[in-house]
């Protein structure tokens, strides 16, 4: 039983945001819920049966819809694309209704410590992507950390030769925060990308 | 596939420690990578087939060991009884290498906000195993919050005719911590608790 504790654990750590520690808990939580265990071994597989990852922009997607509805809705901006580093982050920007263009994601970032450049991303197929014509502008949709920084950069010198626009997400103090929670990076990016009243 | 991935992601969030949004990321992460996604499914099924809870101590243990190892170990000291909030707690007690005696798992806290009192965990049992008359004293290995407390003082009082000691963990200052990362109420615990050296 020690072994089968183990290998749940060392795969739920696998997962972001969880670490060795907080893998150890969920799994003695779903051993003692046999119940709640079960129903995820079912959720997984089923899961897993209907979903796939959209061929064009990577956003998860039903396996008899690819390309996705989001890369397929006539309704949408073509000339924008948002790229961003995680299928995931597409929920939640769609969910702040403040963008219609297409989506583009990345699976990851460049990570140097990890050994990690572009070709563990999906840069070339973005490159093949603006080459077709239609964008106009690329908004780097990335995190705010050193890694995606190193990242934005890159496909920043790497879009350079195309006659289009690459926008990053702004910098600032997060709604419900203020200023003596922000950090001194995030008060200066919030400074220098002041707004007009 | 919009309801497959919900039911693993609220089966996640029933998970300690893993919030709404957390639980959305693993699952975005889980159906990006589909032998990850299968292994969990078949570790989950295989861990299901081979753990059960100790009848004694509500430890997690094999179908085929019960009571569990630690409470037929017979090395261990049956005078002094650990009682703990979760399973979980055994296996890092046990890991300080500063315990040998036997366990016992509350399976949980009161919680009156949510309306749950002793009836929610295994008190009766627990007052039961004191009652077998072996014990001699209860360290109540409980966390340090209002409800964990609250659980604390039921049972010091649930047990005050029984002529055992009932004592509890020490609060004070996380080791690799300082004091100015320790909040006031630990300060005070660490201060009343204070050690010759």
């Amino acid at each position: 039983v020690h072994e089968a504790l183990e290998k749940v654990a060392s795969l739920l750590a696998r997962l972001p945001g969880v670490g060795k520690r907080s893998a150890e808990r969920m799994t003695v939580a779903l051993a003692r819920q046999p119940p709640l265990m079960r129903d995820l071994a079912v959720s997984l597989r089923d899961l897993d049966a209907r979903v796939s990852l959209c061929d064009r922009c990577g956003n998860l997607t039903a396996r008899d819809q690819n390309p996705c509805r989001l890369c397929t809705d006539s309704r949408r901006d073509d000339a924008v694309l948002c790229v961003v580093e995680d299928p995931g982050d597409i929920v939640l920007i769609e969910r702040s209704g403040a963008f219609r263009g297409r989506y583009f994601a990345l699976m990851g970032k460049f990570s140097p410590g990890r050994g990690e450049g572009p070709q563990n991303t999906r840069v070339e197929s973005l490159i093949q992507r603006v080459a077709e014509g239609l964008i106009q502008e690329v908004i780097l949709a990335l995190n705010a950390d050193v890694e995606s920084d190193a990242t934005s950069s890159f496909l920043r010198d790497a879009l350079k030769s195309r006659p289009i626009r690459v926008t990053r997400l702004a910098r600032g103090i997060p709604a419900g925060s203020g200023v003596a929670y922000s950090d001194s990076v995030t008060l200066a990016g919030a400074l220098s990308a002041r707004q007009p009243l």
